[in-house]
């Protein structure tokens, strides 16, 4: 156990290699994760292409993992209070470094928003360490926030809902749904996806979801949404003209853009009642401007538009929570297509580009040794 | 008194015209008001030029008014069962026919979406009746809302609040401001100046205003604007650059947009601090779009946008009460830059289309009679 | 079809008595409806007993029931503006006359306090006329609002939901439960029960139930209680700390007070976690003082108490989109133990107040004619 | 430089002896403070009775202090990142050690339930160091927080908001305030004087203050309070009378209650209006139960009742831009009747407990040397 395999992003356009990493010393209040999954999301094809800002490359991807306590050193608690042991099965906040005292976490008590705020498999370089989840192992430093997985959450069931779940819930909770609700989402990627869920599970009394291929609409069918459209055979102003006649005529009370598109951002407000709530949470990367007019989409339409930036440790703590209650419901497992080794993290890559897989993981025991 | 003197917007483009109009019989349930003063308000330029759909010309401007009650058929009661009396000096609302039981009433709760909702001077035209403020005589009909004037708020304070009284009322509600927020204000106008006032009763501790002319932004320093920022002496990257440069580069906790143009949108939007509010209150008329980089200026951002439009009863009652309680304190007078007599209405219209005034006044008795 | 059958009670202390009533004239938008099932509610037994002030017997109780259109005159529209025609099912919304001019509508926005507001089946005696559902017929007055019932909501299922659908309802709407919380609520009887099922649609993740008899806990287990506390075979000490126990030591996040005890006061609020929200909807009656602690219950708790008092339309029409939604998972004709004719309408009272069954429903046709 | 003169509270019951102390060794990160003024507050009297639990004697009481940095190890930074000087004038929070990753601060964010939450001159004794205001100097431990006063905030006016300033301010922000309100408040102390301040600069049209003696009660006058009901004069059902009367029968929007008698609760209640807000922050220590009537008093008012426990980081910053804003309207300062040197701090203690001072206020430099 001297030296561990992870799977790193060259530089910005790749190539992805397999590459030797020593094994770290471990701090006092650190812990070693073996790797049982991590997660390929929509922003590691982002950070194969160089589309992100400040990334330092080589990088190992992986911000959503869930590993089993390989070495502690010292006492590390959970939220509770509770000390982790060798072989618990852990969730990790990728999230840390959260700082608790700059304007933005002390005044203004909007964390996500922290200038000191790390992530995993993203603002880590291969340099820092083992900080990525394309690993054998991940190092998690002291002060890393870690979630014991319930008994009924199994490790694929967690990495299942991966970087979506948090995103998706966080985008729900700004979204202020009020029970009984019509809410369209936008996207029938992973957030779209456990959008429907937890559009349902915050009162939604219907959902509708615009998106594509056909394989994450069904999925989407599955998971409840009461109408599917599909963007291969729709204009945009057919997408809205469907909802305002699913809705009297008004539009969805709540609309939530997960797809990234700019143009998408007319069209959901379109999609949206008069006072209604629009929640942006696609839009991770820079794709351009979208035109919007003032008058009829904001002012006269008395729109609440609300950006959602990243989670928190009470998204996760919160979803699995609702993982736990509701796994036997909506089969997050679903969602993964293909697990893929190390050695495939290319391939994934390309895989989850091209919408191929619907979510696409990594299990680093598929490497063998 | 027979006949009543009126000044009419004839047709789309002009002219504006003193016409005599029969005095209306007095249905059970409404109220003869002798004018004291009328607005002169933005919207009514707007009308002038035909820019707003659903205008039944001739039509007597008019909308926000203060006046006397002449006749009063049956009793007709204040919100706190009062009856009104021949005599008493009334405000009245100009928004009514909200209906209380459609969609947006009754489960939306959003009455200024109401689909019934009329306005005195902009839905009701000339044929309709004496419904608009531009008249020696204002005939309100059943169900018509009344507030009586506060003993210290004079018809004239009243008037000078005028439109931009409950519409900045409602802005500074939706924007949440928390106590000892910087709050930047675009646009010096009526809108904005109330804003201004409001935004500091909601707590405030540092209000920036960016307008002009100077004649505006000196009444908005006088009002306990901190900072005013002249638009015909900056581009928009300066002003963005001093409001962050007073807000350790983070920008304003609230900006309230009170200026119209769609260009507004992104600059206020970048001087707006990361999860900060955003309320666009001022795009009225459609002037075209804007362009917003949903990545930059919503996602990333963690931004909240709030259209708002219109307002309803409980803002001009909450705003009464202010005007009364801090009327020593802001002197709402100051705005009225000149007073005009129906004669003059079509002057008032150009000098404020021309800012020339903060505020014109229409005073039906200085046309004699 | 000139004279109806109703079950009346005559006075304070009782009987209940079927008595014959002409069928009332028509007014223009009015409606009479052939009654399908009205409720047998707590509330009901308060009737017999007379303890609500200003109740005018005799009194045809039943505030919430179902029906179909026997007469229409003129267009009565619903919220949608879609009218209504002889033969469709519909439920009604026992309060009307909320004015929506008063302060509390116009100002504060708290409808349920209007003075105005009245109540099918409770302030309207038989004097008024057939205004209340134990009844072949009801009168429906202008301006009392209906629902359509959706295809998929048997009228027998609305019946189930009652009084206790909207009442919980609206008390789920006050806690504002976030997603994932753990929710308490004291009580087993219909609110309660309504209240199960509410709470997990609005995002709980765990619902722990007081209460009893037995009969009723099954019920909310069915439900999806996680967990049942028997009132039978506890203390109020165990109680509290078998909620402490199942949340970390901490206490609910959210409980709801359903049960109309007093003592059940002090109890919910140390079943409460610190800075949690405790929703008081079922003391309806005035059964005496609670002693309070405001130290240690209030203050250094940082807790929420919130009162619930009525519903309006909004929580009927949403409440009913849910049922229409969740019919499939949720159960709601369970509720309904027993159904009676109108002149069983004495047993159906005693059986409520007896605890005999959770739900008691008046079908008039049972009575043949 | 080697000692320092402090003044401690032996143990429950007194006495208030000066005591020599060691100064600290200065460790990284932390700052040796030298005190302008602490503050005398009622919590003291309380900690001389010995009426806290879990406060380890001997004490140096002083738990609102300001002061100029004397030492400083390291570079120690305020919350806009810019360091801290020898000779900088700050103002120190007394509550430090907030964990931010406990179920509290992480999951449920009301971080002043926070188990791991200290406070200086509370639940610090002498024995862990200078670790209390009434002392010459002031060991602020890495992580204690501090402001750094305006320049037009003197340290005077800064100690005259005291301890009162943050806690008013944090059940005004409990309140919501809505631009217009009514504001009760019960008790003229500090805690109640502030909420005086604060309510008015959150938007309420009119304050309504209930208190004792005079000298308290023509401050809430000078600060602008609409009405004053002297507690010597009235009983209960006077004030509520009264509180009604000015609000057209309904009582007030929002009640503060700030004066720490249990027998308040119920009063406070039935001078709220129905669906307003109560805000608790007066009952800091235990004095015995309140009898409060659920279905009258919170069921059937649908009444808020909201516990204020503490304050954050974010309320003492909040509140010092509005001293530093208003500062020339509201005169602080004028709540301090007497300034006390360290050997007079039991006279300080007795004449706080006795009412006869508003505000009074330690100032070491008294003492001499």
């Amino acid at each position: 156990m001297e030296t561990c395999t992870t799977a790193q992003i060259v530089q910005p356009g790749g190539p992805v290699e397999l590459r030797q990493m020593p094994l770290p010393d471990i701090e006092p209040g650190s812990i070693l994760l073996k790797t049982l999954y991590s997660e390929v999301c929509g922003t590691d094809c982002h950070l194969l292409h160089g589309k992100l800002e400040g990334v330092p490359y080589p990088l190992i991807p992986g911000h959503v993992s869930v590993g089993e306590i390989a070495i502690a050193r010292g006492v590390v608690r959970d939220v509770d209070g509770i000390p982790f042991e060798v072989g618990d099965k852990v969730a990790f906040l990728d999230v840390h470094e959260t700082c608790g005292t700059c304007w933005y976490c002390a005044v203004a008590k909007a964390t996500t928003r922290c200038p000191a705020r790390r992530v995993y498999g993203i603002t880590y370089g291969a340099d820092d360490g083992l900080l990525g989840g394309w690993s054998k192992f991940i190092y998690l430093k002291p002060g890393v926030r870690l979630l014991r997985l319930p008994e009924n959450v199994s490790p694929l069931t967690y990495i299942a809902g991966g970087c979506g779940m948090p995103t998706a819930f966080h985008a729900i909770e700004r979204a202020g749904i009020q029970l009984g609700d019509t809410v369209a989402i936008q996207g029938s990627g992973p957030v779209g996806l456990n959008s429907v869920i937890f559009a349902q599970l915050a009162g939604a009394a219907r959902v509708i979801v615009t998106g594509s291929p056909s394989l994450r609409l069904e999925l989407a069918s599955r998971y409840g949404a009461d109408e599917v459209i599909d963007f291969a055979h729709t204009c945009a102003e057919e997408r809205v003209s469907r909802v305002r006649q699913l809705t009297g005529g008004r539009g969805a009370d709540v609309t939530i853009e997960a797809c990234g598109n700019p143009d998408a951002i007319t069209e959901g407000m379109e999609m949206t009642r008069d006072a209604g709530r629009y929640v942006v949470v696609g839009q991770y990367t820079d794709n351009g401007p979208a035109q919007v007019n003032p008058h009829l989409h904001i002012n006269r339409k008395h729109l609440d538009v609300r950006g959602c930036w990243g989670c928190d440790f009470s998204h996760i703590y919160r979803g699995l929570s609702l993982m736990s209650r509701w796994g036997h419901h909506f089969d997050w497992q679903a969602m993964i297509t293909k697990t893929y080794g190390l050695a495939d993290a290319a391939q994934a890559l390309e895989d989850v580009a091209q919408l191929k897989v619907i979510k696409a993981v990594i299990n680093p025991s598929l490497d063998g040794g």
